[in-house]
């Protein structure tokens, strides 16, 4: 296939999108012929009434995805073809959560039963911490879980763990992922060595930020425990270099791995979880996998009409390329879900933030939007101002529960009101007839009005469990790809990051004062010296 | 004056942005006509050489500074007159800080000094606390305080707590902002309320979060103290309303006001920073001051072409309107600074995200971009990967500083290589043809290409203190400003978050089940009936 903005398909959508963008979005709401709007799948509900979507463009979005191939796209990511075809590899984080007795074979391995074997091996040894059956050297029980880890190998596990919080049975989980000294630093002040556990989650054990980190905190075991020897009882290497890990001083039975069929930011439930694991135990974690399972089964059994991933990929593809929303805020109205955001943009951003197509060709698309937010109602009283009357649309999704894990006094009640009017306010506005109606003085009319038209799609369940964080998960990581089917791109390469490292491994010996180390431009060599004189 | 895109300085700069925008950075930074691209001022270091600014671009952008008036508003907003017009107010943040002896009349008051009269009894106050001259009402010392506020009463003072987080040698901070209960249930576990003080910042003291917030912490106070009367002993207010805070059981003398010419997100030298005096002492939080009086001074006094923040708020427009960019990501290489996004999202965005022009006409511009960012390095390991291969570019900022507060091994010299190799990358770029010569795999050649052209300011200072912290808010702060007057909006006034307010608080009976209890669209309609349905 060509480009797909070649298509008629995709010429069919800009005739709509010009329709579209001349109608404002009560009408468009207003038209009985637009059927149903709420799609529900795996324990959530997407409710896309708030879009700026008509029942034609559904239909033509329905058509772009069939002319795309992506029903077969899909059936070729879940059986293991190398769909990630820039790095020849099978995108099987599905089958680290596939239901016991199914079989997804790359290369003659059952990817499944690996998946199982490992995640076995990580329930016996959670269950063998937490029962106090597997001590720290000095016989005192582990009490604290530190990950070190970066990207994928940390916004995955911060984010379960700050989301399922209150769930936490085990292990306090901690996190290290900046190579900033600083983070380290903070994050072992008031813990004690012989009751922490360290977890070094690196796929290859040389990422250049988890291995600092790992050297520092080896280091303050090492001065906090007995005797140096005894550091093995304190580290877990998440990895599949297990010399590497062994060299360090991790047991090798203390080594889970996972394979080249798990990208880093899809990997939250492969070993990259285990703190998780340790911290709200196996049953919770298992509950976990439970609601992404739910989610893959939906997304490949479920008509694309009501396919929670498939509708929320081509709105998301709507939006970008036909509305020219360049941002979506993402708004967790679940205290828990603050480090939401975080995680997603890597799943998004670096999954398509991408400008050349599989085909080795330009895009003619615009490809991932900036992902970005804060839970509400704290953002209502920081940037909604914007997201209401700024100058550029924002497309928004809004989550929301319908029972708090802690209701007080009708909180959660207002919290969802505020949730709905703030989407209700985002798509109709508020226009000068209404607030001259409402009696706002004539000089203050202009500075009130609401535009509205900001797209928004609301996402519910009943409460935040470990299962509803599962499926919602997992109805991000299909969205994305789902977008990047349309847009033609690999969604599972990252290419962009490779070059900065090695541009800042050459930087090092120039700002440690040897002026001949890297040849590097003007500017570059001004901030160093300007560092420099400041050190 | 008319609409500023109908200037001879708007045009001037349309044709130069047309030249430009045929012009790759790296050829911008290898003119030697540019002259001196870092501007440094109250500490701090400007380095726009990154940015695609040619000479001529520089020029006129400051003469598009002089046709609106700059620095009259400027003069104006220092001198008190009421520049906030929709609100009819003074902005006077500055007065907050301004030098003891310096004198701001607004109807016949000195702002100056009541602002310091208020700090002095913050002090007293705070060494009461911490000296243990003032305890709670079991006679224990406080050793935890815990702020009730959201957007400006919550976002400043988390962001320079944060910052500041090993500076902490008072009562241990914490934060309470959302009206999930969740929020407040997190905050509080693990507390006592006998070491516990509670600040309730809240200008007119009826914030529907804060209040709801306030009434559920003044009953954990009730049930974990000895005596209900005892409550006003462990109570704070942060607000005007001296009336309503004792109703409350506040006692007046723990009432610490502030006035209409100080917004939220300008607050944090106000009584809203008594969490932060509590946290860091008053020495530190002095410090804190000075750096942004230190900032103040400069933006008064220094010429446009070397003043920061008049830079930093040129260089804002020319991204936002004439290279057309739409987003701003703000990546500080300093994890304790990994609140200033959130912060500097309510700064940014609520004061500039505005469609309507001070005349009460349509803007003709596009005001205030999306901010967002993580520190790096994870920001590397997340979304780099967009900025440097996607579609869109962004406009970043890189904070650095020259020293860590705690180095290790090293560690913090890697930091800095990896935030000037990313400004490179990002200003560069990587063609073909060095891939190339690279040696890379023709078939990989295109997915690694790079197109650079993203611009990148660099900011930097000797080290993260109070000082150097005071200097950034301000920074911003001004140039936000700056932005605003070039805009010819309000950066004042939020008119936008009015609304929705009263449309959530229409929504709660409706939620409650009284079908009858508002007249709202079909889709809130169906919203309520599914979240009743999960409830």
């Amino acid at each position: 296939m060509g480009k797909v903005t070649d298509t008629p398909q995709w010429h069919t959508l800009e005739q709509a999108a010009q329709q579209v963008r001349r109608t404002h979005m009560r009408d468009i709401a207003a038209d009985p012929g637009r059927g149903r709007t709420v799609a529900s799948g795996a324990g959530l509900h997407l409710d896309w009434s708030r879009q700026r979507v008509s029942a034609e463009v559904l239909a033509g979005l329905l058509e772009l995805a069939r002319a795309c191939g992506l029903h077969q796209r899909v059936e070729a990511m879940f059986t293991g073809e190398r769909i990630n075809a820039t790095e020849k590899r099978a995108v099987l984080h599905t089958a680290l959560r596939a239901a016991p007795g199914k079989h997804v074979i790359v290369d003659g391995v059952d990817c499944v039963a690996l998946a199982s074997a490992t995640r076995a091996a990580m329930a016996t040894f959670t269950d063998a911490v937490l029962s106090g059956a597997a001590r720290g050297c000095t016989g005192a029980q582990f009490t604290d879980v530190v990950n070190i880890g970066i990207g994928g190998s940390d916004l995955g596990p911060v984010m379960v763990a700050e989301a399922l919080r209150d769930q936490v049975t085990g292990l306090r989980p901690h996190f290290i992922s900046n190579i900033d000294p600083t983070d380290a630093f903070e994050t072992l002040r008031g813990l004690n060595p012989e009751t922490t556990l360290v977890l070094i989650a690196s796929k290859t054990f040389t990422t250049a930020e988890t291995m600092a980190n790992a050297r520092l905190v080896r280091q303050w075991l090492v001065d906090g425990l007995p005797a140096a020897s005894d550091v093995g009882q304190h580290l877990v290497a998440l990895s599949t270099a297990v010399g590497l890990a062994s060299d360090f001083g991790v047991l090798p039975e203390r080594v889970f791995g996972f394979w080249d069929w798990v990208g880093g930011r899809y990997s939250v439930a492969s070993a990259i979880g285990l703190s998780v694991m340790l911290a709200v135990g196996v049953d919770t974690f298992e509950e976990l996998l439970a609601g992404m399972r739910a989610m893959d089964e939906h997304f490949l059994a479920a008509p694309s009409g009501e396919n929670l991933p498939v509708l929320m990929g081509l709105l998301g593809v709507w939006n970008r390329d036909f509305l020219d929303i360049p941002t979506r805020a993402v708004l967790p109205y679940e205290q828990y879900l603050h480090r939401l955001p975080a995680y997603l943009q890597q799943l998004t951003m670096e999954s398509n933030g991408k400008s050349v197509g599989l085909d080795g060709t330009p895009v003619t698309v615009q490809t991932a939007p900036i992902l970005w937010g804060e839970p509400g109602t704290n953002g209502q009283h920081s940037f909604h101002q914007l997201i209401h009357q700024g100058t550029q649309a924002v497309a928004c999704d809004v989550i929301v529960f319908a029972r708090s894990r802690h209701d007080a006094a009708g909180q959660h009640l207002t919290l969802l009101a505020n949730a709905l009017a703030q989407a209700q306010v985002m798509a109709l506005g508020r226009s000068a007839t209404e607030l001259a109606e409402a009696g706002v003085a004539a000089d203050l009319i202009a500075h009130k009005v609401m535009p509205g038209n900001r797209p928004c799609t609301l996402i519910s369940a009943p409460m935040l469990t470990a299962h509803a964080l599962g499926a919602l998960i997992a109805l991000y990581e299909h969205a994305t790809f789902v977008e990047g089917v349309i847009w033609g791109i690999n969604s599972f390469d990252q290419w962009g990051v490779e070059y900065g490292k090695e541009v800042a491994t050459a930087l090092v010996p120039l700002l440690q004062g040897d002026r001949a180390a890297a040849d590097v431009p003007e500017f570059t060599q001004a901030s160093v010296e300007l560092l420099r004189s400041m050190q």
